[in-house]
């Protein structure tokens, strides 16, 4: 299997992205297609001491990076030549399995729907990130690819969420729950009420009805379905409010000596738990819809997150996710 | 003064609400006028040993109750005897200066537009918790009470939280940011775009662009203007992530003996934190909009909570917020 990797995408780029593949390479038995500057990636690797791990790789040569700041539609316009797009046309045009890039997920939506194209009868490609909670994982669905949906793509959102999670998460029987702001079946806004009745109907999805957000991070469900505007709200809040109350128990133990002893004496446990819920960990979210897999590596990864992705990467291109959705999303193209 | 309380609303009615009217009538110098069965108001007051404190209160005698269950235009239908339904005519007819409740949210809204009315030009009644963050409080606007928005009224979300937020919450020139998906202001959907335009063009807000969600629990902004759906997702998921983490939290601390002992040595800090970022310290959430205030007491309080409402409540009215709320929608009506 060869994975296509975005070799300038992302805050550490290309340093730790060189280091995850050099990890991913040697544990997962894949191959890697890096994309970017010739000169700056044999520069990185030779800095951290990787030559011939980056000897190992192919690297397909381009000259631009698209960045965080950049419009995302820029990955089909002026940065066409960036890494990023220059993965998306390789694997479009079958020189790899799947791309993963940890850099603008609004530019690899864009470039996931306009280069590597829909697989048929899929109305919108989207962003879903698996966050952590306490009792294992949720997948929000979508998280920001799509800010206006009709209730016809929330069913799909549903339909290739729960695929998603079971073959790739190993989850069983995934339930798939509605964001919604209250449990019973009438509420919320139109798109909501006509979504919730297109995911009752659908026999090929667990539906647990709708779920509100403060059940969410308990884990009561396994697919979160969100239209993307919704959806991202949601990610960003909880990144924001578990960064800020870790960042505030962290004070607490920083205050004086004899809470730096308290802090001393819980220092296992207290990383073990964050570690288990740092989105970080877990390395970012497949790009759904596509023809082929894609994969959004979080923006901040380091190495270790790197080669978790590669690997979850490597689980989506095996789990025979994209033929099922091709028969599932059959009769869901109602509009 | 006085405040007309809801006897029966909320977990803990109505012995918390009992103990905190009590403690309000002691602290605050306020009335009170609660409304409710006579007999089981005076059984608890018994049986919590306060029958003089609920002889120093008016009485407002009613039958029935409206439960966290029943829909939300019960309150002027078949729950129109509730206790809630009659504070709420009670502070129409100016039997009190304010209503507080801590029962069911939705009915409140609908019998504050309902029963109360709105103030004339305010286009909705809106629901808008004010939550603790790292660096003080955010007030989340509309947070329930509209799914559905047209942008003049997220104009006014903006407009009158700030009023309250500088008012009743002591803020200098509260900052009003408008909850979306990015900071940019062509980012989002057409009502965040036309919101976006109506919020820049007021004179009378504060109004420092698109906010994104990460940074509300940071205090990014004093004041988060969201449609209905959205904020309600963001309330329920703030609540929702913070409970979790300190579980976990806590979780790490009961673990063994050596974190058990540091547990211990921090206790008094993780205490005052924890103190700080819980919601249910704060009260509640006013009622925005209404031609009276109303306030809407925390769920789950008990009696200390039910009384620093009471603060809040008599900040309120004493405020001078409904009036001013009069001149600053004028020119804001314009659909």
């Amino acid at each position: 299997m060869k994975i296509i990797v975005d070799g300038f995408g992302g805050d550490n780029a290309p340093g730790e992205i060189l280091l995850g593949c050099a990890q991913a390479r040697k544990e997962l038995g894949v191959e890697i297609l890096l994309t970017g500057d010739r000169a700056r990636l044999e520069a990185a690797a030779r800095e951290l001491g990787i030559e011939q791990d980056l000897a190992g790789m192919e690297i397909l040569p381009c000259g631009d990076v698209l960045t965080m700041e950049d419009e995302a539609t820029s990955v089909i316009r002026e940065k066409s030549d960036s890494s990023m797009a220059v993965g998306l046309r390789a694997l479009a045009e079958g020189r790899g399995d799947a791309f993963a890039s940890a850099g603008n997920s609004g530019a690899l939506v864009v470039g996931a729907t306009a280069i590597v194209k829909r697989i048929r009868g899929v109305k919108r490609v989207s962003f879903a990130p698996v966050l952590p909670t306490s009792t294992g994982f949720v997948m929000l669905n979508d998280a920001g690819a799509n800010v206006d949906c009709r209730p016809e793509m929330l069913l799909q959102f549903g339909l290739l969420g729960a695929e998603y999670m079971k073959r790739v998460m190993g989850v069983q029987d995934p339930r798939v729950g509605l964001l919604n702001v209250g449990t019973e079946s009438h509420k919320g806004d139109d798109l909501r009420r006509e979504a919730y009745g297109l995911l009752s109907a659908c026999e090929d999805v667990h539906f647990v009805g709708n779920i509100e957000a403060r059940d969410i991070p308990t884990g009561g469900c396994d697919v979160a379905v969100a239209d993307g505007f919704t959806g991202n709200v949601a990610l960003k809040l909880f990144e924001g409010v578990s960064l800020t109350l870790l960042g505030m128990v962290k004070d607490v133990f920083k205050k004086n000596l004899k809470t730096k002893l308290g802090a001393a004496l819980v220092l296992k446990e207290m990383q073990e738990m964050k570690k288990r819920v740092d989105y970080n960990e877990y390395g970012g979210a497949p790009i759904m819809g596509a023809s082929k897999p894609i994969y959004k590596i979080h923006g901040n990864a380091k190495a270790v997150t790197v080669k978790n992705a590669l690997r979850l990467t490597k689980s989506y291109v095996e789990s025979g996710f994209q033929e099922r959705v091709v028969q599932l999303v059959r009769g869901t193209d109602r509009a």
